[in-house]
């Protein structure tokens, strides 16, 4: 665990001072930009040093051959790789005959930070070259919200000592050396070279490099243009080869004078479309932008986000670092799906190689329902993306023997890249889970349109999943044998709780959608027979249950497994897949991460409470949290048995997650789908919101130490905002008919523009404060006050 | 399935007329020579047309990296592949100037028979050149059981039409091309050219290679000396390049006249010794080779085969192709195990690449039990083999998190090289395997120096590793979770019966060796309370029953699961592994091979005669066969629940397998299990005979069709001829005191030299004849008559 000593603690952005070498490639994740479409890793503007270079477009990847030293029936024989593609930040600068290096010279002060408001990761930085000339530099960058296709930089170079003689070279630089990937298996293969030359050429202050990628056969295209600022005898020259475009600027600048270089960058890119129409494309994006100006862009970028934060932001009171830490996650949320648009959203987003590039489970299960609240239209275009893979889902699910669709468990195009299937394939819950994404995000938005044309089809195809499947046993109960459910450190289990419970939902949300889409579903072949055949089987649909131990099993028989031995289990070996062998955590009561817990959020409404604090209390003795999706999940259910103080550690977790690198893996790009549990463990945690059974319910209370948490809900475009003080709530309606919701379980109908106020009932866990494994107890969260700027 | 046409049925040997080049590869693995340590397959002396060169040195392979597109922790990183070595058969004829090819000119005659008493390969051959110069051409190949490096050849050469020039090539050449591998995950994958030049000479009429592989570092020399006999004028010269040694004799033949060559070569190799000693050790064993000459050779062949033959062999009457298959058989497990001294015994012998020329656990399950009674030297040899790989056992079973030995899947030298563990790692059993075959070997030959000094300790690290791989549940009952048993169509289930009975024995066998050895034991660091915990585990051993059904799940759990749907599996999806994914046949009841059934012959003390015949019905609805080691084990179960032709059925598959190509990749190697499995059928199936329980027991009945049954075992020193008769069996006790037996359950004690008669009670089924899957019924046997020459 690696705190990083330096971010200092402000509610609108995220600010350090000085470089810490070894957190380098960390804060490189942490400050990455990125717009769901176009993504840079915070590398400083001169390349080095770097931690991990990367530039990415969401879609753009590399084939590599999946090996197997031993094959079998239906191994994905190809994977998808995201690379990095040309590089467009590059600024190198040239201090009358030295190179700007921060680890050269003298660096007097060096601060970036990332503003959540205005979108833009900023750099200040005095530094003395190793001759003795000081200069002050800095740069602000953006990737444009609503230039989807741009990102900007305005560059500043001010010498303070008298004439100077400054060059700097704004480059584009393809195929850039990358540092060799380490043995941990989460990290992606890096490839190296991907890009193909293709075409390159420089003009004025302009040039572009056109490549295209060896195996997956696409073309992309990246220019740039530059307004330059500079003292009288400024000159600009541009050159270009293969995997360089480089425009340099020559400016000898007196006393007081400086230089300002603002340079835009355009990227295309296209499977399909030829060489010319992408570079046209690019160029006509890059026009866009340069007639915008730097002022322009920068302006837009905070009015997006102005709107956005209107209705996304949630204030936490009294601990100053989780109410940074939760803005950081939203804005990290929205860079990665606001701009994705008809592809996926990756677990890392665009800021970083990790996971190969792949897009898993977690976007549906924990980013779309956040994006569903704060910017829908993203997950509208999320599950468009996955309708749009429903060939490639419907060919696996033959593939495999099955009818309906198979969606893969890592993928970037559509297919399944995962090569090891009992964690990989097997998972089928991603079936259920993506359906999920699809009802709540109808029942939330009301966009009968998506639904009617996207959202039933993904139910049906899945639903038809689980029919062929799952078979009744000779009782007439509906059994799912031989499959993983979130937790990885069990495998090919019988009715794992979770995926039974998510494929029931799955089975009656299709049939419901499908009544209300009568016409599209005739043209999908559903019949009345196979609407009432789905119902049917949801109703049969077997759920095992422990009587002894009076516990939900996470899947047949497990409870009846040995208890691993956590006693002897020393805090390095952790995470124990990389310790020990999969056949030893599989056999035994281990888990790697929320499964049942996770059940018992998102389908609350097959348990009793009883059974929620029994099951939560023997869970918890048993999650080693190897996951970083674990500590959200974690935290909803422990807030809803009453254990606010865990429910609070475990939102910490979560929230910190990048923060203070947690998982070790920061390096590789954020976690995004923790971040996205940060508000979930706030919303459905602290604030006990539920949303998936038709009406709004709330049942929020407050960890001591914080004293108000306010955020806004919308369903069906009726926006409650929700203020959550220490003793009372207040539930205010900001426009449409009266809306009825629940308040710890009361009905409550709240009228527009006048807020309703009512008491928190105190929390009352039946339940001990419950045990984690030795060494696996969350950190002990401890508010901290407003004003305790840095995290020192 | 295909069949070979042009077989002949004889008693003592296998003929084939013809060539037929579909099944040439086929025919070249049936044809296989070897003694255990150097293996040729079948090829034409001429080298082509050829289905699959190969030349083997048991033990010489080639490491190669193990790729994971996920890694994982624990797996190996490197796999160890038998290699084609120097091919010495190569005897290449040119007549007049054309080169004697069967493909062109006119093929009068072509016959190849391979003798099992005189253990050599005769090929005998009438050709027309295409230029119309007929010729004679005979070879005579023998690998040998009394020189184990020296193979040898006699080739004689006689033109037919008057006054001929012939120039005969005998070559040694190294890294042959190889044809491609094909998409069959059981084949090898082939290494092309895996060897290194190190040396190469040529004089006279010698010449010898010296390679080195490339990454397993072993030292590899082969040479060859040549006796030639020819007419006045033949001229024999030599030459040598890095990877081709050549003799050539040219020789102008008169009409009448002939060429005779005996071919001599020489195989060594070392990991440890140096060039100059394995260039000196195969140049002293050509110089031994060529002392004995050829008749010399041919004459010790024989009567080392005399002698085997004299106590092993099986007489079959009334099916005369059982008769052949059965002698067959025996011929090609004493070739597998014969001289591998210190050596492993793969899983296909030194016949062919297939399985990576890998030992599995079939060998001490399948190959030892018939060796420890044909060939007992050959058992204790290929026992200390896996003793003398005890430390890389302990290092991975160490690797895993566990105490004692865990020996591997597949290996060459002993290092674990499967790469998918579920299937590979995962199936402990293979150390229970090990130890059965300790005991039993101890038990019949009496060895008790073998004991003291190897198998204790065997016995002691497996026992070791039960206790800790299992665990005791509240009641007290031991378990062992998540392991896979012989039947791979299941994978990672908890209390596999197989396992489970074949660890108790182990639990047993090692307190009791290490009570008889008590000075070893103590050394070993075992003590009293060890062998207590041995002793209290194997009795608390859990074994799964459902009372429901009256059988016993193959593992907890297993029947309950869904029962494969057999009748919508057309017979071209088989076997399933390469149409359908693990996934669905692991949570399904389908049966690859015997397991549960396996365990009743193996642990035939723990079940009941009525539990045997209800586990036996219910088990043929879900075993398909899709490995040869399966038929075998149903024989002789099926024998013993009283359904006599359904033995025979299944005696016939396991005899007939590779003879008429059940599998359909004979190319890669012979099954030598399943051949082990044909005397198992016999004597375990047909004649009841059991040997492990301390005593010898036997419950002959004959099926329709069979007349006579007789062979002779070996207990203690003790040889007892059984001829079983249809109505009658004989016990005769040729040497030795008294034996007490079992006769159909009665005691009887046979004295020496005076036959003991009994009458053979009729078989009484106490279920009607039990079904298969479809499409998976055995083929009804129908008995040879003697004199029923061919195949055809």
């Amino acid at each position: 665990m690696i705190g990083h000593p330096a971010f200092f603690c402000e509610p609108w952005r995220l600010r350090v001072s000085g470089v810490d070498m070894d957190l380098l490639a960390q804060t490189e994740s942490v400050f990455a930009l990125s717009n769901g479409n176009l993504g840079w890793r915070g590398n400083l503007d001169e390349g080095e040093p770097h931690g991990l270079p990367g530039s990415y477009l969401n879609g753009v990847y590399e084939l590599r051959p999946l090996p197997y030293a031993e094959a079998g029936y239906g191994y994905p024989e190809s994977g998808q790789t995201v690379i990095n593609v040309t590089n467009g930040k590059l600024i190198r600068l040239l201090v009358d005959d030295e190179p700007f290096d921060i680890r050269y010279g003298e660096l007097r002060s060096h601060e970036q930070s990332l503003d959540f408001r205005a979108g833009v990761l900023r750099r200040d930085v005095e530094w003395v070259s190793p001759a003795g000339c000081p200069v002050r530099i800095s740069s602000t960058r953006l990737v444009s919200f609503t230039q989807r296709s741009i990102a900007a930089i305005c560059y500043e170079v001010e010498p303070l000592n008298g004439s100077t003689r400054v060059v700097v070279q704004s480059e584009l630089v393809a195929n850039e050396q990358l540092p060799p990937p380490g043995g941990d298996p989460r990290v992606t293969a890096v490839l190296q070279a991907p890009l193909v030359e293709r075409e390159n050429w420089a003009k004025d202050t302009r040039a572009g490099l056109v490549h295209a990628t060896r195996h997956s056969g696409l073309c992309v295209a990246t220019v740039m243009d530059h307004l330059v600022g500079g003292p009288p005898g400024t000159k600009v020259r541009s050159e270009s080869s293969p995997h360089l475009g480089r425009v340099t600027v020559t400016a000898p600048i007196e006393a007081g004078g400086r230089l300002r270089l603002v340079k835009f960058v355009a990227y295309g890119w296209s499977a399909s479309r030829s060489l010319p129409a992408v570079r046209d494309q690019s160029d006509a994006a890059l026009a866009g932008a340069v007639q915008s100006g730097w002022e322009g862009l920068a302006a837009e970028q905070r009015s997006y986000l102005d709107a956005f934060w209107g209705h996304a932001d949630v204030q936490v009171d009294g601990d100053a670092e989780i109410q940074q830490a939760v803005r950081f996650s939203l804005f990290h949320v929205l860079q990665a799906g606001a701009r994705a648009e008809g592809r996926a959203i990756p677990a890392k987003g665009l800021t970083g190689p990790g996971y190969d590039g792949h897009c898993f489970w977690d976007a549906e299960s924990y980013v779309l329902p956040v994006l569903t609240n704060i910017a829908p239209g993203a997950t509208a275009n999320a599950l468009r993306w996955r309708h749009s893979t429903l060939p490639m889902a419907t060919e696996r699910a033959a593939q495999l023997g099955f009818r309906g669709a198979t969606f893969p468990w890592r993928t970037i195009r559509g297919e399944e890249c995962s090569s090891y299937w009992p964690a990989g394939t097997a998972a089928f819950h991603v079936n259920a889970d993506i359906a999920d994404a699809v009802a709540h995000y109808v029942d939330m938005s009301g966009d009968e349109a998506f639904e009617r044309t996207a959202g039933l089809e993904l139910l049906a195809q899945t639903a038809r999943l689980w029919r062929s499947l799952g078979r009744h046993d000779t009782r007439g109960r509906f059994h799912i044998d031989g499959v993983t459910g979130p937790d990885e450190y069990s495998a090919i289990g019988d009715d794992n709780v979770y995926t039974n419970l998510m494929a029931q939902r799955n089975l009656v949300a299709a049939a419901d959608a499908a009544g209300r889409h009568p016409a599209a579903a005739r043209e999908l072949g559903i019949d009345r027979e196979e609407m009432a055949a789905w119902r049917d089987t949801a109703a049969a649909m077997y759920i095992p249950y422990d009587d002894v131990l009076g516990v939900h099993p996470q899947a047949e028989g497990f409870t009846g497994h040995q208890v691993w031995d956590f006693a002897a289990t020393a805090p390095e070996r952790y995470p124990l897949l990389l310790h020990f062998p999969y056949f030893d955590l599989y056999r035994k009561q281990v888990v790697k991460q929320a499964d049942l817990v996770l059940a018992m959020y998102l389908r609350g409404d097959a348990f009793t409470a009883e059974q929620k604090a029994r099951n939560f209390a023997f869970y918890e003795r048993l999650t080693v949290r190897d996951s970083s999706l674990s500590a959200s999940a974690q935290s909803v259910i422990a807030a809803e048995v009453g254990h606010l103080q865990l429910a609070y550690d475990y939102l910490a977790e979560a929230a910190l997650m990048d923060l203070e690198d947690l998982e070790r893996n920061t390096r590789d790009g954020l976690h995004i789908a923790a971040l996205a549990g940060s508000w979930i463990a706030l919303l459905a945690g602290l604030a006990g919101m539920r949303t998936r059974n038709g009406i709004l319910s709330f049942a929020p209370r407050l960890p001591a130490g914080l004293t108000r948490l306010a955020f806004t809900i919308v369903r069906r475009r009726q926006r409650l905002a929700v203020n959550v003080a220490v003793d009372t709530v207040d539930y205010t309606l900001l426009d449409g008919d009266p809306l009825p919701i629940l308040h710890h379980g009361d009905p409550v109908t709240v009228p527009v523009g006048d807020p309703v106020t009512r008491p928190i009932p105190p929390a009352v866990a039946t339940t001990p404060p419950p045990t984690q494994p030795p060494g696996r107890v969350p950190a002990r969260r401890h508010p901290t006050p407003v004003g305790d700027a840095s995290r020192l």
